[in-house]
């Protein structure tokens, strides 16, 4: 299992979710709380937005381990942004550990993330494939089902960017499930798939958290919003809004000790993040 | 433009073709003689077989560029082999550096390279893989032409391992230069596709020095044969044999000063190396 | 704290030590049993000796880790050795991962290795450096504390390879362990010091289990002894000899599930292995 | 030999400089025009201000080569700044392509690159890490000549930062000359050194153009300076200031096909730019 943040809201140091708090992703990636297999040690990757520049995010991936890159600790303290992904990876069994196949994966504007797997993938790989329109084809760099989940999902979405909202994003990530739902239906699968994707745009961010067998448990994940995440004496906490919040982060596990912090996304939900900050949870729909 | 060279013959190190004299593959990927564009630092590989232990090679590979890689030169100074490949990677503009995409690529007890590029690659990928069985698709991890053709060709050749000998191999290369010509013909494609490639079982060499177009030149092929490839007073030089051939050497450029010890490989030819060392050179016919 | 293992024997295989079992030296990199830090993904090494070749190792390293080192799989795949050293690497807080840091270090005909740290090393670095000649001065690469006790030892044993044999390597150890004794003294260091090295020539090996504070506990040492350790569906475990042993590993922790076949090396005390397979263990005076 | 740049001005993206023109730093790597042996490899290093977070810069470092690091296009793009180093590594012969051989060195506020090499460097090493004091002798985290020329310079210039300004870097780096000369003499070292240095503090910048045996050329140092460094139908030029200048770059080889944009610093001189953008050139007094 791999594990993943995606932060939405006022500018802040990607260091202080990614690299700094003792709940940090990359503490997570060696020292597991909630996980029987706690390593995250096969290469990572952050993306985030700088507006004031242009809409295409900016990614650094690295095969090597999250918390030994010295590139990502000195970046994480020095890139401020409003809106971005990081990812520590697990390598499914027999999947290589390669640039191409760090989350998250980029597309214009967009950057996707994968925390699951996909039941089999082997049987339907060449049926993902095939469904590609030439454009999604061509941009497969790599071999994991997390990548080619993404090709889906954009050849689902880049026919719809005319008229393009929040809710676009969002029906592209249900059709992508559906989709997969199918082609492992007419494959005769049995083992289920474990879908947390993350999408953003750069302004909404959606993040499912579904496992294609109701009887099993997808990953966790959680999410938090507040006025600002910040630490005092050294403990980070996601500090309360008085009005509406300014900071909201979803992650497949808490970032802080105190757990009160953080809400459980129920099982098979969607979560939506607008650039305004609203939060909508919703059931996925089987 | 990347260079190759493929060893066959008694057991030899592979640092006195690859790191030790003047004009080995290493050396040549930092300063060119026969080449404009001189630089060959987008990873390297070597395969060797060791038949005392069993008939699947062994393979190293790496993304740093081989001139700088302690462990290639601690390695070629150790292992001796009967039988091997080495390559180093100039990439293809806009195609990845990556472990999966250096050569050679390897499946069971076959050995792949590939000197050139085909032509407009893009417009043929998705048919090459549509061209493929399961298992032969399944065995693809990157992105490059040359792993596309391999996989070409082993989707010719894998069926008939039944009744294998040299001239499978053969078949099967020639196979797949005449699918590669029906495809860009009905792609359209008016770029060349240059198709020097290798292919090796541990026992039998094949290799093609071959343009899809009449008018232009493939990358160079030369061949050397003696008693011994070895160093005097510095210089390495191909020792003459009295008799048969005791070590045979196909590379992209000489490996000596000295050019008498080379013969170059006319157009569109392919070189068949036995395991009795008996060369044969025949045209390839289009 | 490190992983490491020491082999000398009849011809084995690297990767039945290495790769193979459930309890092999790159599994416990991900899993550990003892340990309460289990994580060792900060890079690694292997050198093994080709006697028929020379009296020099060869030395394979990488800063990414074990696990997932394709290069490593195929290599301990392929080859057999009578005498291999390998590490698991978990760099010290503030240590740089590396590969000039990678274990075993190298020199000659030598390989070393160090499961443990020299406590408050910054203190007593430069008093280390100063007590070199200028031969093993220059060998120096890195920064971690145990490529500088191996240059403390070198430079207590080169002088005396004019009359070597197993206790030269002996005494340049001991000698080792109380200079570093000698100059925390000098320097009031309290943190004691963790010394588990590994020395071998390629024929002798020496191995300490050692802590410089006699209250505290140094790292776990095991060895164990027999006709060969394999594989019996699909369990390791070494085999018993009737007569001489065949086959001797020492180890940081088990490398089998049946603990019986593994002896506790007493704290602070000292394992030499000969070439006729002489395992010898006696107490460390401080 | 390297390469290096170092810029200096209003806000500017890094890729302008280092990955877009015909002459970009990263084009020269591998395809050299007034340099012999074209070819820098070996890793590569960018080090850029962002005084709107605080006075550290930030560093980004790869063993791998510049043209091909997918990380380094990226940021390149992304991060604009008014000041910045950038420097493509050749490792002299013997020394370690490592991470922490890589320019621009870092040190709190300061930042360091060499182009060039000390001659003989083996044979003061030891005197000049003994002519450190501890805190600049434990920054040195690696074996290059040119981080311990700056472990030098750091020796004579923490003990003025009480009353620091433009001039006390200068002083710095002509006191380190001075040192590296006389320990050459006291050594008996007859080959020279080449030393184009360049410190900056986030608000000057101090380049040297200099080698210590005044029949010899030292490595070419150009600097060109203008109203902005852009591009006009791809082609990019420093466009003409009719007041004070607001862009100034410093830099190993022009890097623009219009030469007439850059002057050539001459042998043995210093070239200081301050915060205003004022540039002095002045003679090092041997």
């Amino acid at each position: 299992m791999c594990r993943f943040l995606a932060y939405r809201g006022s500018d802040m140091f990607m260091s202080d979710l990614i690299t700094q708090s003792e709940q940090s992703l990359i503490r997570q990636s060696y020292k597991a709380r909630e996980r029987a297999e706690p390593l995250n040690g096969d290469g990572f990757g952050v993306g985030w937005y700088a507006p004031e520049i242009d809409a295409i995010p900016c990614v650094f991936t690295s095969i090597t381990p999250a918390w030994s890159n010295r590139n990502l600790h000195r970046l994480a303290g020095k890139i401020r942004s409003c809106c971005f992904f990081a990812h520590v990876r697990a390598a499914s069994r027999g999947l290589l550990v390669s640039e191409v196949n760090c989350h998250p994966f980029q597309y214009g504007q967009f950057l996707w993330m994968h925390n699951g797997s996909i039941g089999e993938f082997g049987k339907i790989k060449r049926r993902m494939r095939e469904s590609l329109n030439d454009e999604t084809y061509n941009i497969l760099q790599g071999t994991t089902d997390s990548e080619h989940c993404f090709a889906v999902f954009l050849n689902e979405l880049l026919p719809h960017l005319d008229d393009y909202c929040v809710q676009t994003l969002l029906d592209a990530m249900l059709a992508t499930l559906k989709h997969l739902n199918t082609w492992a239906q007419d494959a005769g699968i049995s083992d289920a798939s474990h879908c947390n994707f993350a999408i953003t745009d750069g302004q909404n961010i959606v993040v499912t958290r579904y496992v294609s067998d109701p009887t099993q448990e997808p990953p966790t994940l959680y999410i938090s919003s507040g006025e600002r995440f910040e630490s005092h004496n050294g403990e980070y906490r996601m500090i309360t809004s008085n009005s509406h919040p300014k900071a909201v982060i979803v992650a497949s596990e808490p970032l802080t000790e105190e757990r009160s912090d953080w809400s459980l996304v129920p099982k098979n939900h969607v979560v939506v993040v607008t650039p305004e900050l609203h939060v909508r949870i919703s059931a996925i729909e089987s």
